[in-house]
């Protein structure tokens, strides 16, 4: 069995805004273990969807649209799905119903005046949009479905989840299982030398588990198995015994795929340990990252995003003496930036950061993509210094991650 | 002219990670004006590669592909881009210098023992990498170009902006010609209402214009017209007439593409104005969007992220009397965070923020998705209740949007 995803919209294609419904898509039909054939990304025209539809049913079991079912010019998916079916649009009163619904749960009242969303190809069943107006349309023929959904991400991802998801797995029953991944997350080493020098054998190795990818990050390079099953325990001991034996051992850090901010914050919560930040350069990034964790609220107090020379001396305590000779962006600084952060907060640990994320504000000795980092507790503070490289946004994401990864350290050997 | 984007990945296709290359390419195929003919993202499969780039080479002039020429065995795209072209895989000369040019920028020194980066199909182009290893492929055909840049995105960026470049615009020289936009941004009117109620004949009218699209947005509908030519002042000035004799006018907040951080910053440079945030259900999500733009630091003081209670009386000095009395998502509790942000960080505006972003922490009066905002200056804050839907990171987001949002509002009426 497998799935195509069409994503549907102009704006899409000259970059306007990202698509972030084909990656959840595919994330959600790899919970499911339906594989993916292929994400497209088109433009509202006739022709070129009218030939991806063809294609995708001809390929493909399920086809999965987003975008183009409001109630705008350009909104043409459902007229093209009546079309490509050689089905006639015509008004539906159970559809008027839904949308009647939709409507209501926004406190609006709906007529067939107000637009054409009661009208759906015969044949097509019409689903209810549980966080927007729009309708959804679904369409079951010689054992294959499709399913269009709006694109607004949120529309679309409940719309899946509550209203396709039972006509998928009716349809489909047996004909797809759960896959599962062991991840192997290594830190400091780069891809080459763990499959040129530390384990030349380790992919052909893997590889009779399963599918292998290797995918390099920004604390290390992630190892990847798919397995096919919902339960990889069996092959997880094996990898990790084979892991073992080679010198890639040392270099693993993590034996799953949480993000580490996900980690950070259920290893505090186990251990009962809280934490703060004093942020610099990462202007929020971190705290921002670890506040999108539900939960976070148990362990992490709060950030003390001091942007300015003044903000550092007033908010955290940081001596100018300190910051006329050492710099904002030294270890010195973000000593102090530390021990200001874990007095104001009374935080267990703290890590502070403060570096220079460019474009401009560098300098010979401390070039764009200098970081320096100070973490612990109280009266045991360490500091680092860093050089990364990238533009403004990835050095922010890259010097927050090395935050957070040392914070993982404090927490695991608190 | 058209164009074609294929990402490379079987990591993309389980959803693993979201792909960020085909929409930063999309941008930059646009910004010069050549048209986009689709986004494909597809999985590391011989079949279905080769097809991908028969067809890719059938419909299009440029071929553009991202990943899948790295080191590891998964990495195909360099021996299939060889076999769709029936060139054979040779050792280059001319490509090991650019390899060891590239590794001795990171100062690492390669061997051909190392990977067979040096190899290449024949009569293909090598292209130095200016922020990674591996060397990016041209291949130029009938008038026609395919070039291969690694996935990395930051490594696809530099060699498509610097390496890429002058090759397509060799090429392809007068065949395209850039575009422009116009972009009518309007808040608090849905869509429905503006196309229906306000001004029925709008979509026909802009129309004449170019190519219209509508998309809603956190704020409200971007209205975008897109326009042949690099100069659209002439038809802006036109549009610009047209809606002001609509009853859209007073909802029209904005008339170019500018992200509402970039637009914050800019408007308070201009009027030399500083701010801060007091942030807790945000989570410095805030401040970090305000310090993705350079030049932040110029008005942006700082963001006290105080999550827990404690932080909030301890840093901004909220009397605990008003979290017991009113709880900590009121606008009693913001209005005493943005006078104590105020009064920390002495800045001329600030922004304070508590809401409930969830899953938990809802009740019946303050259910998920409530905002409590204070805006202002010293002794003249306001304070407002919002109501929201979303999941988590989306109200995070919607939360700091409506914050900015006002805080343009303040610096505009300053």
């Amino acid at each position: 069995m497998k799935a195509k995803i069409i994503i549907i919209g102009n704006e899409l294609l000259y970059g306007r805004i990202a698509d972030t419904n084909g990656p959840w898509l595919a994330k959600w039909l790899d919970s499911r273990g339906i594989e993916l054939d292929e994400i497209r990304v088109l433009p509202d025209e006739r022709e070129v969807l009218l030939k991806a539809f063809e294609e995708g049913f001809k390929d493909c079991d399920l086809i999965l649209t987003s975008g183009g079912i409001g109630p705008t010019k350009d909104d043409m998916t459902k007229s093209l799905l009546a079309e490509f079916t050689g089905k006639k649009l015509v008004p539906c009163e159970k559809t008027a119903k839904i949308v009647i619904e939709n409507y209501k749960y926004y406190d609006r009242q709906w007529t067939p005046e107000l637009n054409s969303y009661h009208h759906i190809p015969e044949d097509f069943i019409a689903t209810p949009n549980p966080k927007g107006l729009a309708p959804g349309l679904i369409f079951i023929k010689d054992e294959k479905l499709i399913a269009a959904a709006p694109g607004v991400p949120r529309e679309l991802k409940a719309m899946v989840e509550e209203e396709f998801a039972p006509y998928i797995d009716k349809l489909f029953k047996n004909k797809y299982a759960p896959k599962s991944r062991v991840v192997i997350r290594t830190a400091r080493v780069p891809e080459e030398k763990i499959f040129k020098e530390l384990c030349p054998t380790l992919w052909d190795d893997l590889s009779q588990f399963g599918l292998v990818s290797s995918l390099p990050q920004v604390i290390g390079v992630d190892i990847v198995v798919t397995i096919n099953g919902e339960d990889s325990s069996h092959e997880l001991e094996k990898i990790k015994k084979l892991i073992e034996k080679t010198d890639l051992h040392e270099y693993v850090w993590q034996w799953d795929n949480s993000p580490l901010p996900e980690l950070v914050i259920n290893e505090a919560i186990e251990k009962n340990l809280t934490f703060a930040f004093a942020e610099s350069c990462t202007g929020g990034l971190t705290a921002s990252r670890i506040t999108d964790i539900p939960g976070s609220s148990k362990v992490f107090l709060g950030s003390l995003v001091t942007y300015s020379n003044d903000a550092k001396t007033n908010i955290l305590g940081v001596k100018q003496q300190t910051l006329k000779k050492f710099g904002a962006v030294s270890e010195e600084t973000v000593n102090e930036m530390a021990t200001g952060v874990l007095d104001k907060m009374g935080a267990d640990l703290a890590v502070a950061f403060s570096g220079i994320a460019g474009p401009s504000g560098g300098s010979e000795i401390k070039p764009v993509g200098t970081l320096a980092l100070a973490s612990g507790k109280k009266k045991d503070i360490k500091t680092d210094l860093y050089h990364f490289a990238g533009d403004r946004e990835r050095l922010k994401l890259r010097f927050s991650e090395v935050g957070l990864f040392k914070l993982l350290q404090l927490i695991r050997n608190y």
